[in-house]
């Protein structure tokens, strides 16, 4: 594997630490929820109201406590992730209202969609969890899409997922079908499976229902994805520095809060800060900011001794052209040679993450696929070099029937997806086909080759009975 | 700046360097060309025919004579550029036969779009400098293409250009006109304006018209950008680690050759090794692979202190769609952050070398935007963190009227000059417009609105005497 890639010098990143303790010692961070400030007060923060003045020693001393390494569980162990500093997990989009449809046409997802996106994502070899929120199912009531969406993950792959947000009852839903599939809470608790995306409010707040859902999680040794959104010129200050510091202030409250509640519970430090387009002040995503916050926040986690979400197949397009290829590739890039542990996003989000694209996600995949061998990197074991073939050929020649050639390439030369490399007449004789519509005929094809693995029968009916149930009650 | 990205280890340069020392000693390279022969002779070099088999010690110490920067300059001595191991250069393709339409139709190209190329890379605040041969003009005759190639260089821009490759005579015809522009011989000599791409036929070969130019520019001072094209599986191993290796014994042979003829003369380590695509076992350039490659040849060129070309906006799309701008993002970004100095093909080029596109060149153009601004990474000077501004706005609220905002976000957040970031809405009411229907717009405006530098006349005069009366020579 490739060495980590630095964007910033250790004086770089002590300095962005030293920056952050001063804002958490003297502006403090707001949280909204009674119990959370309960705790820090037991823990002997100064508050007012409902901010918190962190002192600096205990903010290092707690973070101390965050695991730098975990096992994310899948209902098939061999699809069991890795959450440390060499790994990399790829999950799809995450919470897209829309689908933007190859012809540019816009429509408001479904559950259909949301399970369609499951399916991808299990299917994809590029892709190793199947996320959560994959998109908003908006043909689903509100009070339960949690179980449905949880359910989805559950029925149609057998990858890892991400547990419900929606504060605590949310939370715990997830956790109580989490334990069905994994044999109980203890078991749970020992072995997680849930991860959860936590959002701060910038600046520095937290609100109730992030508060509740990542309490729950905590208790429950699940793990927590703490994510900071900072829009540079906006939410936050227009300056990059300052933008990737006053988001190191917010994931560090957090965290510490996890580790007051249950030291040693799993975190992951979550960036999508990005810039404000200060023409219009939307968000803009795809782009070199974003690309230089995601490294640096992956060299951040590093230094606490966390590991790090960031990147995606970020873009600010409405369609699948040239421009979504080229910012989803520079996000994602910079996040797979940064050390970016967790990333969310990685398949099927367009234009700022409003909207969920099927031909976009497999261009992320093979996006994806591309950025995986490029970590990979070389190797260097004595026969690589393929010193004997490059003697029998000497000057002039081929290498086609080589030993080397015929025992290696397939190894060695990654063969694309999706990436067209025919020759013109070839192209022009295949109708000219673009990215966007060879990637409508592939994610069509793999939804119609896709077997749902097998769920046990009993545990579907517990599963579903406790859905109907639950529905019952939350739809009064 | 970001720091460089090292992806490979010191102990593998050594490995590589170690076993192109074995392949230089024991296979050596073939000169087709007697004088080259004649001058690796009195250099003491073993010759069998017209194969050298190189002294380890020898190749050490001549490699070690080739300067580790010096600047290219240009007609305005503003746009001249550095070669070493902290600038980049960006320019446009070279040598591509077809234009590839907006439409997806081809055509050859011709002597209009070569003048069009350059004006679109002279007026690109990302591109550094104008190139050469940027595409072949096929409607002129081939014994005076070097002749208008060059002049339009001159008369169309004021940025550095490259000079012929079409043996002595090309390389004599180049040196001549630049001595008209640059004052003579002599301060050009002393002040380097041509750079020249000297390409090796792989495995391990170099033929004549190629030893014939890069002998005359070595003599004169200018510089050889000696490169190696090894195609993984085809022309060399389909090993990565063979490749690389492969590349490095061609390389180092060249600049040997150019040390030997004078000491000291400015050369560029050159990269465009890529794999071969092993169903059709044509060339891909948009690919992972490719992307190593350049990495790993910014590190070589560092190791033996000469400055290194490699990247581009490579890819192998026909048209300009997702593809195009995913792989021209990867290798682009490979090459900017691992520390690749001079990029050819860094806008416009398509299909593997084989096409040009105005679309792609406005494309990569923003790319090339995008990576010089990931590049620049962070500024970490105090004031930059905004910690004043933080501490004022505190928890909730926000930074858009903040003195650091106003200030600041200029220089902080780069504006897109092709990327879209409109909603929904405004761009269905545009049109739902593409990144390649947006970027024909974009370079026939920056075309119409060019406007060509001044050039003084009675140079220009000389200029084109000097091409008709070589014309008559060579057409005769």
């Amino acid at each position: 594997m490739i060495p980590k890639f630095d964007v910033l010098t250790k004086e770089e990143v002590s300095q962005i630490h030293e920056k952050t303790m001063e804002i958490l010692e003297t502006v403090g961070v707001e949280f909204t929820y009674d119990p959370a400030i309960a705790i820090f007060k037991e823990w002997g923060q100064r508050i007012e109201g409902h901010r918190v003045y962190f002192q600096r020693s205990f903010v290092e001393e707690m973070v101390q406590k965050a695991p730098a390494s975990f096992t994310l569980h899948a209902r098939n162990p061999e699809k069991n992730v890795q959450c440390n500093h060499r790994d990399i997990i790829f999950t799809p989009s995450y919470g897209p209202p829309y689908i933007y449809e190859a012809n540019g046409n816009r429509r408001y997802s479904n559950m259909n969609d949301y399970d369609n996106i499951v399916k991808l994502a299990g299917a994809s070899t590029n892709i190793q969890a199947t996320g959560g929120n994959v998109c908003e199912p908006n043909d689903v009531p509100d009070e339960i899409k949690h179980l449905k969406m949880i359910y989805s993950h559950i029925k149609n792959a057998d990858k890892n997922f991400m547990g419900s947000a929606y504060g605590e009852m949310g939370a715990q839903d997830s956790i109580e079908m989490a334990s069905m599939l994994f044999g109980g809470r203890d078991i749970l608790k020992k072995n997680p499976a849930l991860i959860t995306l936590i959002n701060s409010i910038t600046p520095l707040k937290y609100d109730d229902r992030m508060l509740a859902a990542m309490m729950t999680y905590a208790a429950a040794g699940q793990v927590n994805l703490i994510s900071s959104l900072v829009m540079s010129g906006s939410t936050g200050p227009a300056t990059m520095a300052g933008t990737i510091t006053l988001q190191n202030a917010e994931v560090l409250a957090g965290i510490v809060l996890t580790q007051c509640i249950n030291p040693g519970a799993p975190v992951i430090y979550g960036s999508t800060s990005g810039p404000a387009d200060m023409r219009t002040v939307s968000l803009s995503i795809g782009n070199a900011e974003t690309a230089l916050y995601t490294a640096a926040s992956a060299q951040m986690a590093r230094f606490y001794g966390v590991p790090s979400r960031g990147g995606g197949g970020l873009n600010d397009s409405k369609t699948v052209d040239a421009q979504a290829g080229y910012e989803a590739m520079m996000v994602l890039m910079s996040a797979a040679i940064s050390g970016i542990n967790y990333v969310l996003h990685a398949a099927g989000i367009m234009h700022y993450y409003t909207a969920f694209s099927f031909e976009k996600f497999v261009m992320d995949d093979e996006i994806a696929g591309m950025v995986l061998k490029y970590r990979k990197g070389y190797d260097f074991s004595d026969e690589m070099f393929a010193l004997n073939d490059i003697k029998e050929v000497g000057p002039g020649g081929h290498f086609l029937y080589q030993a080397s050639t015929l025992e290696k390439h397939r190894q060695e030369l990654r063969m694309p997806d999706l990436s067209d490399r025919m020759g013109y007449e070839a192209w022009d004789a295949d109708g000219r086909k673009d990215t966007n519509t060879r990637a409508k005929e592939r994610w069509q094809k793999i939804l119609a080759e896709y077997e749902v693995p097998h769920l046990d029968e009993a545990l579907d009916k517990e599963l579903c009975a406790f859905i109907e149930r639950r529905s019952q009650e939350l739809m009064k």
